[in-house]
Formats: structure tokens, sequence, C-alpha cells
């Protein structure tokens, strides 16, 4: 049975000390021992598959839920993460369905962290207060195409509104990467539609840009990349940040690899800036091609007193925060 | 690993106009893009077995959940389109669980769009006000029984009120189908009790009845049948309407199939009924076994302008709707 | 594909009469004819792998959620029986996420009906009123770890409380298993912490101790076991109760399998108390390796009037409460 569907996923569960969460926020700020799903990455459950239609094309579907496996329950309501059908030829990749954006897809390789929920700022900033200036991570009722072209490969992804106005609530994702040799670069874009204020018809809309720039030699990989966000709210100044992030992997021995990054988010609006920057550190050992185990550390900051989260999904209770955790992470 | 499970599925998207949907009701009604999932088919994902019991036995298993595609969520809360254990020998099969009824299973050849969510009404009329009189899907608390003597079909669904008189609540569901040469017919009946009013102890309910009957030679398949429906409401007249549907499956190539139905809902009861009627087409194109495209368009209209929706599921803002969608359906 | 990943689980419906639910406490206690999902077993799907990493050491991974079969929903949101990652080696197994608790695990075999939800009061006591003292079924937030020695098995499951204060919330559970010829025995311990009061910072918790032994030889199984449960609420007196149960499994046949038990409850405090009791009956025939057919018999009663319910998930509304089930049970 099953030879059409691929069952796979991971699990990726650690044990860490965090400081100044919510519930000692009016105590001295003491640490806290927790047990995490997804240091690394999202723990996950996913079907897969393809069918071979000839003449070089292939049907494909995909279905992948999130999972937040130190409480067991649903990360993301049910196939949230992935929920797609659509056919791969030579002229790219057309999928139909909710699924990560194009610029989602093409700035991943380019955040030395991969987007881990423990830590990286890469897809959301600091979720102190209004700065958490991010990336719209997928898209509902989404149509996405990717192709490549020699050393150049592009995507769009489309989010229909779905309502009477072409426009509104619709999504849009742009990405263009390129490789030569040992050096890569994407640029990308997306603007997000709000849906027109019932009272004055004025649409608001989030537009973010990323531009990054990769060197990947043998046992290194050097990337840093910047994404200037923008929110426009009708009637009210615009709210701006851009975020930088540069950092690197190094293959120690076959077995160890070491990660670094420096994100730092420039609140381009109001008076008193947060400006909140966060450093990352991790060792990774493979046990195998399908687990390993790891250690990171991490410290954010934010100015003028404001409050700085090392999580994207985790408000800041302080100013600073630092968390050390040690976790395996299993692929299947 | 899993020699003893089948992951199986479907997943149905495509892209499509159709006009007066809520959202642009006070507008003039102009047309609005989307994305949906289940054009053909609700897509899903379900785990099924059976075990070799010897004697002609077999022990089965079926686990299936709906999902709306196009957000990546639940269509319906986990398995609560199939969640059945029974066993199946030579006097039949019989389940225990939550499962289509019997008039669900036996209904379903004798729809030209096998029950499309674009779109059919075969198993719900449209969605206009209280015209959307249909069978009952799915029972819970369900044993179900199938059997087949020669050209003879023949099905019963019994749905537990587990009430503590046996009849509130109760569902119950019987079918047969004759088959001789190309000619079929199918005769199916269902009762719904209601629960007992806090106050008078009157139980509604509603009743169904099917008839149906198809033509199916080579190409060309022929397809007619009518529901009668009737709701009982204790203290006030019953709510009546009969649906009559025909239509044709015909395989101009072997990868090219045409399907085309009318759908009619004779509403009887009231002054001024809404009579809705529903024209729908149908293109597929298989691409292999396991894929197909298609093209679907559908009108529906209802009269003394009351309203008229195409998908049973959504309601109507006019007293016309029509729509046109592409989209691809891929098997596992 | 798949070859990484086991799907399994199992579905176990019947269909059972029950006297004195909810529904009919008003009337003269009428008999309630029921749909079941999960007699012997609660129905359930998962997904699980191992990976060898050498040495003796393999990476492991479990997804298992719990199905109410008989109306096709969650019986336990998602992933809330298992979802863990980890390793097991010489030393033992360690675990991290969600699961069952080492004092869930090591009580199970000495369950003669095997925690069965129609009927055990092993994991929990009667659903009457204040005296449903049971164990911890699983923890969230959970390292768990279970190691062998010769004929000594032990384990320890601690869950994380998470808060600034190491212990508020905070889970623990322990257990030592000894084997020798046909006889074993089991001890565990374990003790949940409460939250603190707002006002007073007062916090409570429960503990709940087993001892329990086994006799197994041949086609016969001889189980008894107590469990000594107390709950510390600041302010007042503490709620104790001691369950003790003894039962047996004897194979008739290889196929036939026969299974009773007694349940007492003995509540200790407050003056007049329901010390309920419960006795099951059940009679399992294999009709294969993976599936079997079963019937169950039980009764329940309390003292001075109390209530007393079966299950240990539903109110009883009598003092007594009596049941017959005839149902399927396939594993896969």
């Amino acid at each position: 049975a099953q030879s059409n569907v691929n069952v796979y996923g991971l699990v990726d569960m650690n044990l860490g000390i965090i400081d100044k969460l919510s519930d000692n926020a009016g105590a001295a700020g003491g640490n806290t021992v927790r047990v995490n799903s997804g240091g690394m990455n999202t723990s996950r459950l996913g079907f897969t598959g393809s069918e071979d239609l000839g003449g070089g094309l292939k049907a494909l579907f995909q279905l992948e839920m999130g999972i937040a496996a130190d409480t067991g329950v649903a990360d993301t309501p049910l196939f949230k993460r992935q929920a797609t059908v659509g056919l791969e030829g030579r002229y790219g990749t057309l999928l139909l369905g909710r699924a990560f954006t194009t610029v989602y897809d093409f700035v991943l390789p380019y955040d030395p962290m991969g987007y881990a929920p423990q830590y990286s700022w890469a897809p959301a900033g600091s979720a102190t207060g209004a700065s958490k200036y991010g990336m719209t991570f997928a898209f509902d009722n989404l149509v996405k195409y990717a192709g490549k072209t020699g050393n150049l490969s592009y995507g769009a992804s489309y989010g229909a509104g779905e309502g009477s106005s072409g426009g509104d609530g619709a999504k849009g994702a742009v990405a263009v990467n390129y490789a030569a040799g040992p050096w890569s670069a994407v640029a990308t874009y997306e603007r997000i539609n709000g849906l027109p204020d019932a009272a004055t018809g004025a649409r608001g809309a989030t537009t973010a840009w990323h531009l990054g720039a990769m060197y990947s030699e043998g046992k290194l990989k050097l990337q840093a990349a910047m994404r200037d966000f923008r929110q426009e709210v009708p009637g009210s100044p615009d709210l701006r940040g851009t975020l930088y992030w540069a950092g690197s992997n190094y293959k120690v021995t076959p077995a160890v690899t070491l990660a670094g990054v420096v994100y730092y988010q420039d609140v381009r609006h109001g008076a008193q800036e947060a400006d909140p920057v966060m450093v990352v550190g991790r060792v990774r050992y493979a046990l195998s091609r399908r687990t390993d185990l790891y250690v990171t550390a991490a410290y954010a900051k934010a100015k003028h007193g404001a409050l700085a989260g090392l999580a994207r999904d985790e408000a800041g209770y302080g100013n600073r925060q630092k968390s050390v955790l040690a976790g395996i992470q299993h692929r299947f």
C-alpha cells in the first residue's frame, strides 16, 4: 500500500532556560525552565506525492501540518502549513492551495538560522510592540509559480482577496535569485492589501522587499540580507522599519556545524525607537543524516527601555532577554 | 512499514469567477475571482485497510477527513467523513462508527456531477432560504449494512439517537438498487427524527425518498432521479419540496469526458415559490489515471425574486448566479 | 515511499445498552441504546518510527491522536496522546514532548481491563462527584526516562511547570517494576503541583501512589493493585481516597479470553461516603491477531444514595448503573 504517498515530518524538542517571561515580569526577572517544541524547525507531519504524467510533466500534492509537540496540539490548524496540488514541468511549477509564499521560499536560504523558531528574526522581527515587521509567511487562496532559467530562479505568488473589488485583501509576492559559482543573491517584493475602511473606503497595505547575498564554498557559508517594511495606514503616518542580518554557517567537522547571526531592526518612525538587536549562536551535532542534537544561545535587547523578546511569537517583558537551550531534532 | 494501512486522498483546486457573492451584494453584483477547494470532489485525506480473516471474511477500517485546501483547514472536523470499523463477508458488509448513509452511497452514481461541491444539488438543494431540502449526508453513532444478491444491491443505516426514548433523534436510511444490462434503478427512503419539544413533547421529523434510473453503455451514461422531501414541524404545516434532475456523462475520447445536468427544485408549500433551477456543464480532461484537469460552468436562478445560489453550502445573494472555473484534481 | 514512518492505530466500536444516563435521569431510569467508540481501547491513529544511529543507539519519534469514532471527531486534540522525540540506548529511553506518564505506563499491565474506556476505574475512579480520584494520564512539557536492569524496570517523568518559580505547576512521576518468574510487582509515586493562590500564595498539590502485584503463568493472569490519592487544598482538609482492584485474565482457548475485575474506591473524608464499587466482566474472541470481537458487562453502585457512574468520563445519575455491550476492535 501507499506507493503514492510519502509520509514525512520532523519532531524537534528541547529543554531550555529563558529569563523575563510574562509570568515573572513582576518579579526580579528570574529564569524559567521550559520544554519547547521547534528549536531549529517547527515540528511537523506531512503527506506528499507526485505522479509522472509523461513528457517531463508531473502532478504534485502536499499536505503539511505544524505541531506544538510540547503539548501535542496543532501549531497551526490542520494543513495550514501546506495544502497544495499542482503541476511541474519544463516551464516550472504551478501550485494552487494554501502554502508559504514565494518570498518565504526564496529568503529562507539567506537566513543562517533557517527561520528557526528559537531563534530567528528573519521571517518576522522581534515581538516587541509595534516593531514586529515581518514577511507574510503564507497565503490562503494561493496561486504560486516557480521557475528556473540557467542560474536564474524566479517565482510569484498571488493570494486572491476574494472580495468584489479585485484588489481588496489581495496579496502578491515576487522574487528572483541569481547564483554564480560560490555567490548568490536574492531580491523579493511583496504587497498585502488590507480591506477598505467601512466609513472612508480607504484601504491600507503592507509592503516589504528583501535583498540578500550569500557566499558558499566548502565548509563555509556567509549570509547577509535586509528587509524594508512599510505599513500604510490610511490617515496615519506609515510604520516603517528595516531589518538587517548577517551571519554564517561553518562545518567544523562532518558532524559539527556552527551557526551565528546578528539581527538588527532599524525602526524608522516615532521619537524614541526600540531598534532591537539579537545575537544567536548554535552548535549542531549530527548523530545521523536524520537526527541532530543542538545547543542554541540567544540574547536580545532594545533601546530606551523598550521591550525586547527573542521569539517572534512571544511578547517581551523586559528590555533584554536571553536564553540557552539543548535539544534534539529527528526527521522522518 | 505500513503494510496494513493505505494512505489515500485527493486534492482538488480551481480558479473561478462567480457573481453575486455576499460581499458584493450591495453593489451592482460584480464578479469575484476565487481560488476554491473541491471543484469536482471535496479534497480529502484518508487511512484505510483490511485484514483477511479466512473463510471469505475480512475486517475493515476507514478514517477520512475533509480538507478545505484553499485555506488549509478542516472541511469537516477530523474524521467526520468516515470513521468506521467492520466486517465484510459473503452476507455483506457491516460497519460501525461515523460514515455516509446508505442513501448517500446509493444515490451517488445517479448524479451526473457525482455530488461535486461545484456544483451539484443532488445531495442538497439550492442554499436559497428554506429550500435547501436535501438528504442527510452522514450519521453519527452509525450501524450500516450493505449486501448484494445477484443484480440486487441493498443496504440500511441506523443512527442511534442515544436518548432515553428509542426514537428521539434516531435516524434511519434504506435503499435498493437493481441493475440489468445497461439499465439500473435505485429507490431509497430516510427518516430523521427530531428531539421532542420541551413544552409539548411533540417531535418533528424529516423524511426523504429518492427514485433514480440510469442507462450506461460504452461511452454514454444517462442519469435521472428525483427526491421527495418533507419536514414535519409540530404545530406548523409541513415543508415540502421535490427535486428533479436529469443529465449525462459522455466520453468523447478516452481522455475527455463531458458532463451536464439540470436540477429543478419544485417547492410545494407557501404562496410564491422560489422553485430554483440550476444548469451545470463540465469538461474533464484526464492527464492520467489519477490526475484530471476540468472546466465547469453553472447557472442558477429562482422565481419571484427569491435568492438562488449555486453552491449548497453558500447563501444566495441574488435571484440568479453564475460561475465558471478551471481546475485540477489529483488523487493519491 | 514511507520507509521511515509506520502508520498504526485501532478502531474500536460497539453497540451497547446502558441505564440511568443524564437524559433520562428524571424518568424511571430507562435503558439507552448507544453506539460507542473505545470499548476495549480508545480508537486512535498514530505515526511512529525509529532510526538506527549505531552503537546500540536509536532515535525515536511518535505522534498519536485519539479518535471518537462514533462521531468522527477528535477524542483529544490532535496528538495529545503522544507527541515525542527521543533516544533509546543501552542506558534506557529518554523522550521529550507530550506523552503518558511513567505511572500510566507502569500501572497499565496491572489492570485486568487494560484501562478500557468501557470500563475500568484503574486510571481514574468513578465519575461520581468528588471521588474521581485518579492518576494524571499524561504531562505536557514532558521529559521521560525509562530503563531496565536485570529484572528491575524503572522510570521517571517530569512535566515542566514553566512558571518563574520552579515548582509551580510542575509534575513528577516515578515508578519501579520487579519481575521474577511468574510474579511481578510495581510501585509508583506522582506529585502534581498546583499554581499558587493569588491572594495567599499558598499552593495545593495532588499526590498518588500505587502498589500492584501480578501472577502470570500460561493461560492465567491474576492482577491486584491499589492507589492512594490525596489532594491538598490550602486552607481546607485534604481530600483522600484509596482505590483497590483485583481481577484476572484467563485464556479459555487460544481465541477466547475472559477478563473480570472488581474496583472499590474507599473514600476517606466526609461523613457519608459514596465508596463506589464496580464489577466488570469481558469475553474477548480473537478473529485474528489484529481483530477481536468482545462482549462486556459492568455494574457499579455507590452507598448512601450517592451517584455512581460506570465510565470515568461521564457523570452518574443514579446510585447504581449497569451496561452490557458487544463490539469489534481492529488494529492496524
